[in-house]
């Protein structure tokens, strides 16, 4: 089911700036039942991310209601969320008037959550090289050709994901995944102010380091590092935390970080949080 | 008139990756009484482009046929090709097997296209600086955010284009035109193997520059060189050539090399070179 702009629907105009420039941002989550998972905080983060396009965000309750309607009939669903800056005349200008328009639908989970999460994924090192650019790091905006590309670079089915390093040779991300480290008894993930998507479960793995009273850093990392690192694991709304059992082919053993990562990923903290 | 698949549509779905990830190319270039012009480069571009990406290319005719048919009610329009990977499953993979979605669409030309190429354009130096990708660079993709931003920067109408540099402090080009100088008597414009967008005009005005025995280099300029040069020009395929007269808040004086590059252009090529 997709709605847009509340109305079920399947279409968009062919002139929304969506389409002609990647002119929006969205957001993919988990729904159980018509239930939105950490709803407040992805609302939170889409907001944010539109606001950074100056983009009005619809308002709360309006979204969460067409959440809840395309989710509703499913046991557990993907839906997501997609804001553009709507139809406007031709050329990269625009008003600041334009009528955002909102899509939600849902779609099915991806395949093996609870397989992968248990037994870890293999992961591989990408050779595309993340841009770096401050204006649109860490918002999950509709210009994903990055991804796209980097996805591209391998076909077998038991690589669950690839990593992404910028530029510079430092690591970003997975191509839809935030990634971590234990390195040297430290929680540490990348440090995205250049390039990467700073996602919802990477910002709620965090706090809750700090809340458990593990060290947790956000900091420059290296693929050395991740080589050397004693687990590495990556994040995403829908998936949790997989751990990565190899990389590139040599096998990695799966920790107990990890694990409690896992574990803290499984409670709610929407309210204690915002 | 829009095309969506050749068929009379105004919508697209709203699965589409050209709209999920901006995963498509596009071309926007007049069209008179049904007849594009420069037509033969546009496709070459267009094909060029969606290579780059593994996308199918519409056959020539097919093409053609929709172009003519959506432009050919108008005295002089701007037409524009859409090209994306089409609908497919959630998520950045792709099988390679999607059907393209063609949009084929006619909108009224820019304002003021004489005048300005007459009297020349007033342009600003833009504060966001492109980021470099070489996987994408010279591609006309649907990853268009930085444009979107960049055009954003200034709202004074005569303003008609905003100059934009990478990083490392060269130049590349307008929000939505190529750049040339004249600088110590040679004819230069920026090398894009790193952002930026490599036009059909600009690939014009280097072959007729060549043609005519005229030196012209693609090369690493500075915003420097910029500030230095005898003349400063933009082009894009529906603009022509605009003279520009100030930078800044600066006044320039427009240059023959400008107005040989304007009578250049009104000669159709296609017929010599391709």
């Amino acid at each position: 089911m997709i709605l847009v702009n509340g109305e079920a629907h399947s279409d968009i105009p062919a002139t929304d700036r969506g389409l002609a420039y990647g002119d929006g941002v969205f957001r993919t989550f988990p729904s159980r039942q018509g239930r939105p998972l950490v709803w407040r905080r992805q609302y939170a983060k889409l907001a944010h991310d539109a606001a950074a396009l100056k983009l009005q965000t619809p308002n709360v309750d309006v979204l969460e209601r067409e959440v809840r309607a395309v989710s509703k009939d499913h046991e557990g669903c993907a839906v997501k969320i997609v804001l553009t800056r709507g139809s406007g005349a031709r050329g990269y200008g625009y008003r600041g008037d334009e009528h955002v328009t909102r899509i939600v639908s849902a779609g099915p989970l991806p395949p093996r959550i609870a397989e992968r999460q248990a037994g870890g994924v293999k992961v591989r090192l990408c050779s595309l090289r993340l841009a770096a650019q401050p204006a649109l790091a860490g918002i999950k905006h509709l210009n994903r050709l990055e991804n796209v590309l980097a996805r591209a670079e391998w076909n077998e089915p038991d690589i669950a994901e690839g990593i992404l390093c910028d530029t510079q040779g430092h690591v970003i991300s997975g191509t839809m995944s935030n990634v971590f480290v234990v390195l040297d008894g430290t929680l540490a993930t990348p440090r995205l102010d250049l390039c990467g998507v700073a996602g919802v479960t990477r910002e709620r793995v965090i706090d809750a380091a700090r809340r458990a009273g593990m060290p947790c850093v956000v900091k420059t990392l290296s693929w050395t590092d991740v080589l050397a690192a004693h687990e590495v694991f990556l994040v995403n709304s829908l998936a949790g935390a997989w751990p990565v059992c190899a990389i590139d082919g040599e096998a990695r053993a799966l920790g107990e970080v990890t694990r409690a990562v896992q574990r803290w990923l499984e409670f709610e903290d929407d309210a204690e949080v915002l």
